[in-house]
Parts: C-alpha cells; structure tokens; sequence
C-alpha cells in the first residue's frame, strides 16, 4: 500500500489540472466584449500566437540538434541511457506547453477582464485572477506531471520498480547506483525544460523591449502619435512582448526551477540512502521516501495552491489598492502555512526518523526528520523575506526610491548614479538572506536540507505565478480599456489592479531569483555528488582560474543581452518606417498595419540575437568539460574545475540579477513617483519637468536591466549547474578508470613487510612488470562507512 | 659571501634612492616661473599639503588604535609576535612618506613643467617625466627598503640570522616555523602599508570627484565663471584633487601591491624549503635562495626602472603625441625586457637547480629552476597585455568609443547603456587573461609561481608610475598654462604631454588592477598555507555562503563609494555658496578666497565618507573570524570560511574594478570625442550638441565610476586578503589544539587486534574513560612527504 504513494503525485497533479480546466472555461466563457475592444484584443492574441509559433518553429531545430547531441553521447558513454534523449525532448515539449497554455490564456483574459471591470472591481479581479491562476496551474501541474511520469517510467524500466540490484548494461549494479542513472536519465527532463526556457527567458526579454523600444521611438518621436494608437504596427508587438516577457518568461523560468529543483532533491535524497547504509526497504515506501518527499511536496504545493487562489477575493466595489493587496496577501499567506504544514506531515511519513548524512569535512551526523522539516521553513522564510526586500528597495514611497526622485532634480546623471548605487546596495541584505539561509539550512541536514528549502519554497509556484501574471493581465486590461475608449470608471479600476500587479511583478522578480539561486545550489551539490569528487577545492589554481571566467560570464551575457536590445529595437524602427512609407492610408486608419510583419521582425530578431549569449551559456561548460578531456586531463579535475565555473556563475549570476533588477525596478518607480507628483526641494514636481526627464533617462537604463539582462540571470545560473549535471556522468564514469592521484611508483619490494608498510601508507591501486601503482589513501571516499556503525 | 646576497636589495634601494634624490634636486633647480603663474602652483601646493595635514592626523589615529589592537592579540595568542605591532607603525609611516614625496614633487613639478614648455617640448617632458619618476622611484624604494629592513631585523632577532632550530617562546622550533613567524611578522609592514592606501586611495578618490563636483556646480552653473578661475575657492580644491586621486592614491596603491606581493611571495618561498625537506642550506644563500628571490627581483626592478626612465627622451621640438608616446614605450619595454633577462639571471642563481613542490590534489612535483623562470615571464605578459585591453576599451578613436559616440546621438539613456555594456564586455579578454595567467604560472611553478608571476610583473612599478605621474603633473601644467595665460605655443606642448597621459592613465589603471589581482592570489595562497588547513572546498556549506558575502562587498563597497562622493559634493557646494556670501570683493577679485576652508572640508569631507566602506572593508573579515570563534567553532573551520570569503572578494572585486574602471574611462573618452568633432550618421557633430550633452551625462555617471570605487576595488581586495593573512596565525594555532574532525567514538576495546583495526582506519587522537577519539586518516595533511622520497 505504502509503495502506492510515488504516485501521489501524479493525482494531486491530476486534480490540479481538472481544476484548471474548469477554472479555464470558466474564464473563456466570460464576455470577450465587442468592436474596437475586441478588434485590438484579437491583435495582441494573434500576434502571441506569431510568437510562439516563430518561437518554436526554431526551438525545434534547436531541440532536435540536442536531442542527437545526447543520443551520440549516450552510446559513447556507458554510464548514460538513450532515454535521456526522450525525457530531454518532452522536457522541451512540456514547457513548450506550458508557455502555450499561460500564453494563450493571458491574452484571451485582458478583454475579458475590461469587459468585467464594466461591472465591478471583485469581477475583474475575479476574472484576471482567474486567468493568472490557469497560467499558474498550467506550470506548476505540467512540471510536475512530467516529472513524475518519468521518473515512474525510468524506475520500472531500471529497476523494475524495485529497491534491489539489477543488471545494468550487462553489469551487476546496486540498487542506489541503478538509483543514480534512473535520476541522471531524468536530468534531461529537466534540462528540455531550461533549455526552454533559456529561449522564453532571454528572447522575451530581448523581444519585450525592442518592440517597446521601437514602437516609441517610430511612433512617438516620429510619427508624433500618441502610445498605443492601433495605427503604430508596432504597438501590437508592444502588448504582445509584455506577455512574451512578463507571463511567458516568468513562466518558463519557474517551470524549470520548480522541475530543476525537484530533481536536485531526488538526486540528494538519493545519497541519503546511500549514507544510511544503502537499504531503507525496511522503512516502508519501497525503501525510496527521502526520493519521493520532494515529489510529494510539489504534489500537495499544487492544491495547496489551488485553496490559495480560492481565498482571493474582494466584495466591496469600492475595494482599493491596499484591499486588493490584502486579498492576495491572505490567499499567499495561506498557502505556504499550509505548505510548512504539509511538510510537516511529509518530512514524518516519509522520511526515517533518523538519517545519518555525511557532511564533508564533519563526518557523518545522525539528523531527525524534524531537521529536515526545519530546513523546509528555513525556504519558505527566504521565498517570503526575499520579497519584502525587493518591495523595500523598488517600492513607490519608500526612501531608496525617494533619493532617486530627489537626485533626479539635479539630472539624469546624478539619477543614474543613485540608481545603480540602490541596486547595488540592495545586494546586502538578499546575499545576506541567501548565505543565511544556505547555511541553516545546510547545518539542518545538509545539501538535501537545502535542496528541500528550494523544494519548499517552490512548492507555492502556481499560486506565486499567479499573483505575479495577474499584473500584465491587469494591465493590457487598462491598455484595452484606454484604446477602446471605455468609460473612466473601467481605467480606473483596471489601474487599480495594474498598480497592485506592478508591485506583485517586483516581488515575483525576487522570489524568481531566490528560486533560482536555491535551485543553483541544488544542482551544484547534486553535481558534486554525481561526479563523486572530493568537494571543490579552489586552492587547487585550474578551479580558482575557473571561478574568474564563471564570475565574469554573467558580466558579459549581460552585456550582450543589452546590446542585443539596442540591435533588435533598431531591426524594429526600419521595419515601422518602412510600413509608414509603403501602406498607403496607414496614418489616416484606412490602411491596415501590418502587425504581424512586426510582430514577425521582433520575434526573429529577438531570436536571433539570444543567440551568442544563448551559445555563451552553453558552450562555456562544454568547453570547459571537453576540450581538457581532448588533451587528455583527468576527469576528476575536470569535474572540480567545471564546479568551480558553476560556483562562479552562480554567486556572479545572483548578484548582478539582484543589482539590475532591483536598479532596474527602483527607476522605473522614481519615473513613475512623478505621476502623482513628488516633493523636490519643497516644490512639487510632476510629469514634464526637467527632473522627471531625468527619470524617464533613468527609467530607459533600467528597461533593458530589469526585463532583459536581470531576469536572464536566473535561467543563465539554473542551465549552466543543470548542463554540469548532464555532463556529470560523463566526468564521473571516467574517474572509475584512471583514479586521479595514482601516481606510478618503482619500488623494490624486498619483502611482503615492505609491500605491507606501502599499503598502509597509499592504496595500492595495480601493479604491472615492478610498477606499482598508488592512490594516497586520503583520496579514498570519505566516510562511506557511516561512524554509528562501528 | 653568498649570504650577502640578503643585503643586495637594500643596496639596490640605496643606488635607487641616490638617483632619486639627485633627480629630485635637478627638478626643483628648474624655473618655477613668476607672478600668477607661481602664485596658482602655490595655491595647488599648499592645498595638497593641507589635504597631507589631515589626512595624516586622522591616520595617526587609526594607527595607534590598530596598533594597540595588534599588541593585545601579540600578547594573548603565542605564535604572534609583539614586534608585528612596530612592523605595522613603520609600513603605514613608509606608505605615508611614499605618498608625502610623491605629492610634493607633483605639485613642484607642474609649474616647471609650464615654464619649461615655454623653452622646448623635449624640455617639457623632461621636466613632467623628472617629476613622475621621483614619485616613482620614491614608492619603489621606499617599499624594498622598509620590508627588507625589516626582513633582516626579523631574521636577525629570530632565527639569530642563520637557518637553524632555535628557541622561540620557550619552545624549541624548526627553522622553517621560525621563518614562518618572521614572515607573519613582516605581514605587519603590508598591513600598515595596506591600510594607508585604503585611506589614500578611497578617500583621495572621493575627494577628487566631490571637489570637482562642487566646483562645477557653483563655480560654471551658479556663479557663470569659467572652469579653473582662481576666484572659485574650489578650484584649488579641483586642482588638489587631481594629484590627490591620480598621483598619492595610485602611489599608495602600488605602494601596497609592492609590498605585498613580494611577502607572499616570501611566505611561498619559505614553504618551498619546506617541501624540499625543511633545509637547504647546501644550496648557499643561507638555505634561504626561494625567500630572497622575490626581494632581489623588486630590488634589480629599481635599478632597471632607472635605466627605463633615462631612455624616455625626445629630440625634436615637432615632436607630437606618437613621438611622446614612442618615448616612453621605449623606456617602458625596455625595462620590460631587461627585467625578464635578470629574472632568467636570478632564478638561475638562487633557486636550487631543481625543487619539490606540492600541489593540492595531484602530489608533489619536481620543479627546474626555470620553470619558476617562466612563471615570471607569465607575469610580464600579463602586465603588457592588460595594458592593450584597457587601451582597446578605453581609447579615442577605438571601436567601443566610436559605438558609445554614436549612441549619443539617441540620448543619454542609450550613451549610458553603451557605457555600461562597454565596461561589462571588458571583464571578458581581461578574466580570461587572469584565469590564463593564474593556470600558467601555477602550472609552471604551483603558487611560488603565481606569486613570483605578480613579483616579476611589479619590478618595472617605479617606471609604470614614473609613467603615470607625468600624465596629471602635465595636465596641471596645461591649466597653469591656461590661468597664466601664456602664449598659445606653450598650452600646445602641454597638451600634447596631457593628451599622451590621458592614454598612460587609463593603461595605469589595468596594470593597477592586475597588479592587485596577482596580488591577491598571491597572498590567498600565502594565507592558505599559514593557516594549514587543507584547501578550500566550496563544496562545504558555510565556505559557499561566505564565497557569497564575499562577492557581495565589493557590489555594496562601490555603492557607498559612490554615494559617499555624492554626500561630500553637497558639503563642498555649500562652503564655496557660504564663501561668496560672506567674503567682500571676492566676485570681483579682491578679496581672497579661502582656498585652505574648501581644501579642509573637502578633505574632512572625504575621510569621514570613506570610514563606512572602511569599516566594511576592515570590518567583515574581523566578524567572520572572530564571532564564530566566540561561539566555539572549530578554527580551520573558520579559517576555511574566511578564505571562501576571500575568493569572494577577490573573484567579485577585480570583476567590478575592470567594470567600473573601463566604463568609466569609456564614457571619458567618448565625451573628448566631440571635441575635435565627431561623424554620427553621416554629419560632423561637435560640442554643444545635444549627443555632446548625453556623452557628458555619461561621462557624469563615470566619474566616481573610474575615480573613485573602481580603483578602490584594488585596495579592498589586496587589504581583505592581507588581513586574512594576519588573523592566520591566530586561526592555525588553534588548529594545533583540537583538530577538526576528531569524532567522539565510544567503542568497546576487547582486544589489541580491534583496537589496531580502528587505528588502521582513523587515526586515534587520544583516549580517555572509554572515550577513544578518532580523527579519519583522510584528515591527515597530505603529501607532507615528497612522494619521490620513496
């Protein structure tokens, strides 16, 4: 009965998604409206759907080329399985999918929800909500559907389903081993999903403000029509790039968190095992609990959120801002009570109640499950923090953003400056909260402590995504209203919504990097641990070279991500010209505007400038991996020199998505504190004024670091630690061949005392015509042989 | 005889010295011309000796302060010594007086410079060049004749000059500790040293920037009087600050790279013999060749230094910028080249012809004598090439300046975009060249290698600063020229003197930060060996969450060094406002103003900004040595902590100097660019324009960019590594008293034979009541015995 439960899983996710169904028709049986409100609804629905399709006519390529990419990979190497191309390729498909469904509900929802702000705010948060909500399922029920059907399909396949050994490739394995490559099969699962979500992440990103870029330089400057004027055909690709960056970036890129995490804690959870002894049949759950708790926790995150989003309403139609805050507050706050409270009741039913870890250096300690579950609150801690943080430093009204308006009054270069310095600063307290919480949750239960934080955390992803797609829901909501003319009372409440959704959009930007951070450190210690060396020594100069060119990486992606905005926006603005000049009527609104050509040259060029930053990612540790293996170094220090890149790219990676997103959120704030009109040296000061000016100067920096360059971060740190995993076997199986430190030895051995004072120095490896071959003792794996045993 | 060698370097100092003073004196026998000329080069020279006054009598606080602190450690931990407090006093009075000699000269300098210029441009350069290499020459010696003084004092009262046991605090000691304790000790010149430069360099760039800020503000904007009118009470600030932040902090920069680099090289020296058996006294040199190595290298750079700067000469009055520069590249490479020839010549003579090194994970390795030289060469590599990468990014006419140029044309968002890209992109040739040089150098002779890599690249320091002192005394010797208003002829030879030092500035600066980086690894690899613990694995939890605050604080540093310019302009603006209210007849000329009022504010201004990033510089690595320390953690523990946030720092640090520092001097130039016209799309654009007005917005943004906090990532970096290096022996006694992973094991011993079986498999540390306690084999130090000992 017990064993059933590795497909909990799949029926909380199975009722997730019938819930999401009903939520879904329920939202398109809304009233979509009529005319000019739909007309332009149509226009940015059509132009997402030229996206995706652009999007994934050249993802294919890509997911093709990897796919047998791996396939060779997996024949040569013969430690991995070809199934690995499988699980790659529906990880892709998966989050493909998932981008399908956010998408497509996004852009149906903004009209509907104008045209439910005609009657009252509850029903236009009721229904944007509900939008956000379907786009929060879609991923969260998708990731973890597809990991768990893997997972199912590669443990039957492996090992029959069973805790025991097996043959494997014509060679007996034990059953952790077996273990080991039913979770490296599934790391292409996982690796399909960020691959993705790279693409989603970064061309979105590059896609979002080229259009922007380019519909208001044309348009505006130009053309000297006002923003969003259906003549501009660029405007559609304006709307359509804040769901491509907002809803379908933010997606991909928790999709492959949420899926990335997971396995991570599957793949410790894995080692617990082995620590304890290798056998914990006995313990029930077919002797795999420590595997299928992460799983299980994703499960319940799913109708965990589910009751969340239940919880989010208003009743009063003269609801404001701090109401429609508190609905979402109460419905966030829920769920992850409820998540620490289910992790309570997991960590107990399925873990033992004392495990034995090994903490490299310590030794092996004996931890409780109620260690593990305070791990889990240490996650939920960070993901709650993180956001506060975000919200201090970005927030309207509050002191960081308030400098930035006063520095404002004495021009854009003093804007500037006080704008970096915040993001700058603002990498205090988040490092601190990460290398406290890293920490805690380490000393809790070590790296499976941290990677179940991560798993804790992330278990609220549908209701986090759905307060966050709420936001650019709201405001293409306004966008419609204020296009098609509606009365004043709609705007005012869609802005109503939109305002909250600006501040909701900041804290998920923190709570997106917290995830990937946590699930960077996930995947690095599930690397350590598959390649089997000995920690990751930078004292060793090859690994510190390696944690410089990991550091300077996102120092450079950054660089080019903002380049490729520049490029694309500029590709924008000739083909805008071009269509004033060649359409006749255009200007006069009796010629149609091509939309979909500029929704066509936005997606191209957004596509194809990701591409050298997208090579950067993934070639950087290929390269390393490699090209040292071509000139024949050993594999182990390649694999301690490759952790050294990942660390590098992620402490980087981390820091500059906190500086430019929160750099990025604080000017765009101080741009928008104008609205409403600040106080500068005792005068107001509002829209027009030269320091406002300066806030628009500052807010065009900040574009490009907060929708572009920052939130690339996140994909940039998860899919190098994730291609280190997938690489990892590779690293791994070498070292059974050449152990790194065999260092050839001729002695004359004149008697077996003399053999024997050699062997209790070194191990003696082989011996071969009066060669003896050592491997210092001290190489040998530490503390197999857990210390309560003896 | 051969142990005179010792004394080489000082003799070397003495020459370098006497050459000193007798340039000296030929300089200030020149005409320092009449009238306003003098009266203007007076008022910079008492403004920069005001600026002295101060800051000197705040250090001397902080002096004594620390140099109680250190004698209260001295006292309570054994393994230090009293006398590392005397050390310290005299490394901070050096790098002072190194800073005094400097800052006279440059000030005495420029005005002969504008008189010479009226007779002949070769007289000029003569003159600006005599001047830069006092300065130069002052740091060099200085810096090799404090630390082998006290090199020999210490050698002297510790090991009675001789490499042989002895007693040392009542107990008997190898001659190999004892040198391990004179070298901590003389870690207490580098640390005095160190710390002065923080103050010079992060307070002179602050006061640099806050002066220019506020004299521009209400001089140009408020007042409507010219740039540099003797009537601003700022302008002498202006000018102060100039040999402030170019000329004493780039000084005390080196100053400290110097130093350090040459005793971390000393203290990898010392663990050469060790690894060679602990004695090497048949070698000669006193068994002491690997330790003096470094000192003879930096005391024959002197010597060759001279030489350099008496080939930078030119003939012809005609001569232009490519002469000046083809001058000076001259005597640059030649002092190059003849530095690689004695380093081959030294490494020849005082290193055994073969050593024994050992390198973490891959055991101990024979190492010729050359190897050691080619980790030399590496190093002169490094220093040439950075040089090109910094000019790439940062000189007029180049390919990212003309990309800046043109994107002025769309504002000063996009100016500021390219900037920062800019800056960004230049973190990739420049890491990729660090990791390269670190790999090489270690490969070649482990971190010996790496050190002496740094050492070799430092020996040319007093020609790189002769180099980059002629830069701002020619630039004040144009704006004397300009206020003295002398004939056309004259302004035009300094110019071209100026313009040739806008490029050695920007050059300086690259040789500075990899100076700094090679430094810092130098010293990590120094304090790794001190505190004995075994590497530094990442792979432990707390190590990474300190790698992550580590990289944090250069971020949060570079922050307050930028609001802190901010903070002082605004004092600035207010003393010069106060000054033109309250001083009759300044506006027209009569009455004086106080020039030494706005110097004091200025200067008070700067040094109390620049106590938070000192604190935190200073403070960060005390907490994480100290506080865990009070809660009882294990001391390698700590120490393994401490080096992660080490590589943090470092790692993070040379990333955001490289950043600041290339941004910064590419929106300089890209700003100069308009001076002599530019062509952006198609059509000459000059100043005054509105894409001239953007680049100026960016060039605002760079100034405390590549001034203030990005120089100032040098000091943070050498100095957190340095103090790490100073707390070592504190962390590593400990270390003696309860190792780390002694594991309490309560067994029942029944027979000899179990015992025997749990001490071939963990080491017995002691026992005691039925407790045994066992510290795992694999804890043991690794390869302590030369593998081909066997």
């Amino acid at each position: 009965m017990e064993e059933l439960v590795i497909y909990l899983p799949l029926v909380l996710a199975a009722l997730g998604f019938v819930f999401m169904l009903t939520k879904k028709s329920w939202v398109m049986k809304q009233d979509a409206g009529d005319g000019k409100m739909k007309e332009i609804a149509d226009h940015i629905y059509e132009g997402a759907l030229a996206f995706l399709k652009a999007e994934y006519k050249l993802l294919s390529i890509f997911v093709i080329v990897v796919a047998i990419l791996l396939g060779v990979v997996s024949v040569i190497v013969p430690t991995t399985n070809w199934m690995i191309l499988i699980a790659f390729v529906f990880g892709a498909l998966f989050s493909a999918y998932a981008g399908n469904i956010g998408m497509k509900i996004a852009t149906q929802t903004n009209v509907r929800t104008t045209q439910a702000a005609k009657t009252s705010l509850p029903k236009a948060l009721k229904v944007s909500f509900g939008g956000g909500t379907v786009m929060g399922l879609g991923v969260a029920v998708l990731a973890v559907l597809g990991l768990t059907l893997f997972f199912i399909l590669f443990f039957q396949l492996f090992m029959n389903g069973v805790w025991a050994p097996a043959e494997f490739a014509g060679v007996m394995k034990t059953p952790g081993e077996l273990m080991t490559i039913v979770l490296e099969t599934l790391a292409g699962f996982s690796l399909g999903a960020e691959s993705i979500a790279l693409f989603a992440r970064v061309g979105g990103g590059i896609y979002t403000k080229a259009a922007d870029v380019g519909a208001d330089l044309v348009g505006k400057v130009e053309a000297g029509i006002p923003e969003d004027d259906p003549r501009n055909p660029a405007t559609i690709a304006d709307n359509v790039g804040d769901n491509v960056g907002d809803v379908a970036g933010m997606g991909a890129d928790l999709f492959g968190s949420y899926v990335a995490t997971v396995l991570a804690a599957m793949v410790l959870g894995n080692y617990v095992i082995r620590d304890m002894g290798g056998d914990i049949v006995a313990q029930g759950f077919g002797g795999i609990g420590p595997i299928l708790l992460p799983m299980s926790i994703a499960g319940v995150g799913i109708i965990i959120s589910v009751i969340g989003t239940l919880l989010v309403k208003i009743s009063s139609n003269d609801a404001k801002e701090a109401q429609v805050m508190g609905a979402l507050n109460i419905g966030n706050w829920t769920s992850i009570i409820l998540v620490a409270l289910s992790c309570f009741g997991l960590c107990y039913w399925l873990l033992p109640e004392t495990m034995t870890m090994n903490f490299y250096g310590e030794g092996a300690m004996t931890i409780s499950w109620l260690n593990v579950f305070y791990a889990t609150l240490v996650g939920l801690v960070v993901g709650a923090v993180i956001s506060s943080v975000t919200e201090y430093y970005t927030g309207l009204g509050k002191k960081p953003i308030l400098k930035i308006v006063q520095q404002s009054s004495t021009g854009a270069g003093t804007n500037i400056i006080a704008g970096l310095a915040t993001g700058m600063i603002s990498t205090f307290p988040s490092v601190i909260l990460f290398a406290g919480a890293i920490w805690a949750s380490y000393a809790f239960a070590g790296f499976y402590g941290v990677a179940l934080a991560a798993s804790a955390m992330m278990a609220t992803t549908a209701m986090q995504l759905a307060i966050d797609a709420f936001g650019p829901i709201s405001d293409n909501a306004g966008g419609i209203a204020e296009m098609s003319e509606q009365e004043p009372i709609v705007r005012e409440r869609t802005d109503i919504l939109d305002s909250v959704g600006n501040t909701t959009a900041a804290t998920g930007k923190g709570f997106a990097i917290a995830s990937a951070a946590l699930t960077s450190l996930a995947l690095f210690a599930a690397y350590v641990t598959f390649t089997g060396i000995d920690g990751i020594n930078i004292f060793k100069a090859p690994v510190l070279a390696m944690l410089f060119i990991g550091g300077m990486v996102p120092v450079v992606f950054s660089a080019l991500a903002m380049n490729a905005v520049g490029k694309a926006a500029m590709e924008m603005v000739e083909e805008v010209r071009r269509q004033f000049r060649e359409i006749p009527g255009i200007m006069e609104g009796t010629g149609k505007p091509q939309y979909d050509k500029c929704v066509d040259i936005s997606t191209k060029a957004s596509l194809k400038e990701m591409m050298l930053p997208g090579v950067l990612t993934i070639g950087f540790p290929l390269v390393i991996a490699f090209v040292p293996m071509i000139f024949g170094m050993n594999a182990l220090a390649i694999a301690e020199m490759l952790g050294g890149y990942m660390a590098g790219v992620t402490v980087s990676g981390v820091l500059w998505a906190i500086f430019q997103n929160n750099a990025g959120g604080a000017w765009d704030n101080a741009k928008k504190s104008f609205e409403a009109g600040v106080m500068i040296n005792g005068e107001m000061t509002y829209k027009g004024s030269d320091a406002h000016k300066a806030a628009v100067t500052g807010d065009t920096v900040g574009d490009p670091f907060k929708d572009t360059s920052g939130p690339s971060m996140n994909i940039l740190i998860k899919l190098t630690c994730l291609i280190g995993l997938v690489i990892a076997p590779i690293l791994g199986s070498h070292s059974e061949e050449t152990p790194e430190t065999a260092v050839p030895v001729t002695m004359e051995i004149e008697s077996p005392q003399e053999l024997e004072t050699a062997q209790n120095e070194d191990l003696l490896v082989s011996c071969d015509a009066g060669l003896y071959y050592f491997k210092p003792i001290n190489e040998v794996e530490q503390n197999t042989r857990p210390l309560a045993a003896r």
